[in-house]
Parts: structure tokens; sequence; C-alpha cells
């Protein structure tokens, strides 16, 4: 494998879907900072599944990862999202400095991941190791309930906390500070991700939430996000990641099947 | 309600349950530092439910919670299991100074949450607003996977991370540094959940981790750890809680629903 040089940041993450490396690879794209798409380069290039197979095999004096993604820089190993964008934000001019903002922005990323691991379940709410296909059944019953209540509570809550940034100059704006922070990135992936998977539930939802959209629109038309979204760097959303477009699952939200108020 | 020194360590989470707020009793108790398990207090001291739920109403200059656990001390207030260990056990003495240690602490700490996720979505596949009893058959094909796929790759995942730890003094004994972090009480924890809930597949289990049982009954032992164990202040498990015994989910391993190998 070809030597990259010490000081380069390395994503790993799998090659075919944005999934949960998408939120770092938003990071380093608003930034402006140069990484390595492990998983993206060429075989030859050390590159590949196969490269991301390997770290999780890999034993040294850092944590293995459970799962990608993962962030390499020089002796730094780290993984778990909301870990790596933690450790990657101040290093990226990301996240304001002081510990209240810190502790904000991290909680929020928690609070995101939350989501996402309930949106990714939906799914696939019998086991991982099954295809859609075999529990497409309880994905309509578990959709139902995700599109009418578990949605509108992370959304209602996190353009809540838009309108409580206590920071005057980023009030209603952004999330964290007076300016873009990993975790507007990360809201604004969200908001993307669920426009794809339910187009027909979110045109409703986000009527209640504007500022979510807002700040949507707003990440999407930063130059260097703008300039990203148009590259062959993002990868299209699929049906193989977290946000998948199974249109019976947008309709879902018609008749729940709910016995308890 | 009673005013309380702005110095006190205020926890708030449910009063009936261990749920996520356990891992933080844990490390108070572990540390024999004093807190305030606010939602326990009678309502005649500014205690109970409703103290918690006054919480998640209230608007301040610290993100409002999405839901608790959430510790107070002071100006500061974070929420989110993760992050609240994080911010608290540098100040309980328990996690080591190094960056390093501190990172794969955190990994650690939000790898058992996964886990933790993935055992209670397993009683509520489908809606946490349902009840357990109308959604036994999805729950009981998600605990068949569970127990076969998901429990061996985290037990193993965890029981591993003893064995690479890189500090010499604590290399197969503890999770993080030389001696006993925050992480190595929620690993208690969630083996004694797991044991608790799903009593027949540990039984099984558990002899692929020995490394993993051992910490569990070291930990039990440490004399402050065993004289909480006896004391009022550890509610017992129950079927309210993340860790819940269903017989039928116990024994549904033996039967997984499965078609892709």
């Amino acid at each position: 494998m070809p030597k990259r040089p010490s000081h380069a940041y390395e994503l790993f993450y799998w090659p075919g879907i944005q999934g949960r490396g998408e939120f770092v690879r938003l990071a380093f794209e608003a930034a402006g900072v140069p990484y390595v798409d492990v998983g993206r380069l060429p075989a030859s290039r050390g590159g590949g599944s196969a490269a991301v197979e390997r770290l999780l095999e890999e034993r040294g004096p850092w944590l293995t990862p459970l799962g990608p993604p993962a962030l390499r820089h020089g002796k730094v190993l780290v993984a778990q999202t909301a870990a790596i964008l933690q450790w990657l934000a101040p290093r990226l001019g990301l996240v304001p400095r002081d510990e209240g903002s810190r502790l904000r922005a991290h909680q929020l990323q928690l609070t995101i991941a939350d989501l996402v691991a309930e949106v990714h379940d939906t799914h696939h709410p019998i086991a991982v190791s099954l295809y859609y296909e075999d529990q497409r059944r309880e994905a309509a019953h578990r959709a139902a309930f995700l599109l009418r209540e578990r949605i509108p509570m992370y959304l209602g809550y996190l353009d809540g906390a838009l309108d409580s940034n206590p920071n005057p100059a980023g009030k209603g704006r952004v999330l964290v500070g007076r300016g873009l922070s990993y975790v507007d990135l990360s809201t604004f992936q969200m908001v993307a991700g669920l426009r794809y998977a339910f187009p027909r539930a979110m045109a409703r939802q986000e009527r209640r939430v504007p500022r979510l959209g807002a700040l949507h629109d707003r990440v999407a038309a930063l130059p260097r996000i703008a300039a990203y979204l148009a590259s062959e760097r993002r990868i299209p959303f699929n049906e193989w990641g977290i946000f998948r477009h199974y249109p019976e699952l947008d309709r879902a939200a018609k008749s729940p099947r709910r016995k308890r108020a």
C-alpha cells in the first residue's frame, strides 16, 4: 500500500453510501480541509471496502472501532460519529471555543445520532442482517409511528434549539454560537435525508419547523457545500444507506396501528 | 420548592426505573460523591416525576434536554448519558487525564449506549408509545437476532477491549487506564441488566467472554458499590426499564426467523 503523509486526515467508511460517514465528510468539505476518503480510493491505492475491513481487524495502541466511520490522523484513531466530530470540529474551526457551546454542540449531535438510529431501524425493525423485503410489514408499522410521533418530536426539538441559541448573533439561524458549526452541517444532512426518504411526510411536517428548512437551504448554498453537492464526491442517496426512499413507508403515516393515546 | 445548595450535583431522572439514569448514579456511588436524585425526592421537597418534567419545559441559557437523564451543577446543565459521564468523570476521578484514555472511554461509552438502545428497542421494535403486549410477536423476532447476533458482537467487542487496554497495569482487568473508570461501571450495569433480562441466553454467552463477567463481579464487590446495591437507593430491575425479563424473549434465540446468511 502506498504511504500517505502521516499528517493527512484519513476517513474510513464504506464506499457506496453516505451513511454515518457523511456527517464527517460534510465537516471537511465545509472547512475546505483536505481529507482522504480511504474507502473510495481504488484498491491499488490501498482503498476500497477491504481497507475499511482491515482497520476493523487492526490491533494497536488505540481502540479498534466496532464499525466505521473512523478517522485517523497521525497517531490518533477515533470512531463513533459524535466522538469523531467532537474531536475534529475544534481543529476545523467548526465549533466555538467555550465549554458551554461545546457541550451544547455535542448534546445536539448525540440527539441527531439518536434520530439517525431510529430512522435506520425503521427499515430494519427486526434485524440488520435481514433484507428490508423480509421485514416490510413490521417496517410499515414502525414507519407510521416514526412519522407521526418521533420525527415531529425531534424536528420540533431542533427547531426550538435554533430559537434558544443563547448567542444573539446566532439565535434562530444556527444551533451553536454565532456562526456555522458541525451541528448545523449534521442538521442539514438529516433534513436532506428525511426529505429524500419521506418526501410526502416531510412536505407536511416542515411547515411547522420553518427554521430547520431555512437552515438546510442556507447550508446547501454555502459555496464549498454547494460545490461538494454538485461533485462526484457526494454519493447520491440510495437504498443501501440510512435514509431510504420506500414509497410505502412514506405513506405509512396515514394509518398507524395505534392502541394507546 | 426548598433551595438546594448551588454546588450540589442534581440528577434528573424518572423515579421508578434504573434506566439510563443508572449509569450516572453508579458513577456518583462509586466515587462516594453526594448527589441529589431529584426524581426520587418527595414532591414536597421539589422532587418526583413532576420535577423532571419541569426541567424538560425550562428555558434557560443551557440547552433544554429532549429527555432525561440530565445533570445540573451550578450553572451547568448537561444531558445525554454519554455526554454527562464525559463531563462528570474527570470531576469524580473516574477517568485518566490523558487524551487517549478519554477518547477511548468516550467511544466505549457510546458503544455501550448503542447496545442499550438495541436492547430497549427489542421489547419495543415498533413504537415506544405502544405497550410491549401490542408488539410481542415482533419483539420475539427481534430478540432472536439480538441474542444470536448483536449481543455476542457487543460482548465480544468489550471483552476484547479489556484485553487490548494499552495500559499494562489495567490490561485484562479494566477498560481504560490502570484503575476503575466510568466505563467499567457502565459495563457492570450492562452485564447485570443482560443477566436479568436474558438469564438463559447469558449463561451460555458468558462462557465466551469470561473477562466481562469477572469485571462485573469485581465492580459488584467494590465496597461502595456493594453498599449501594444493598441499599434502597438501588431500584430493582423491573419491566418498565431498559432491561426487562420476558421469559419468551430469553427463549427466542432458539428459533430465529432467518433467511440470509
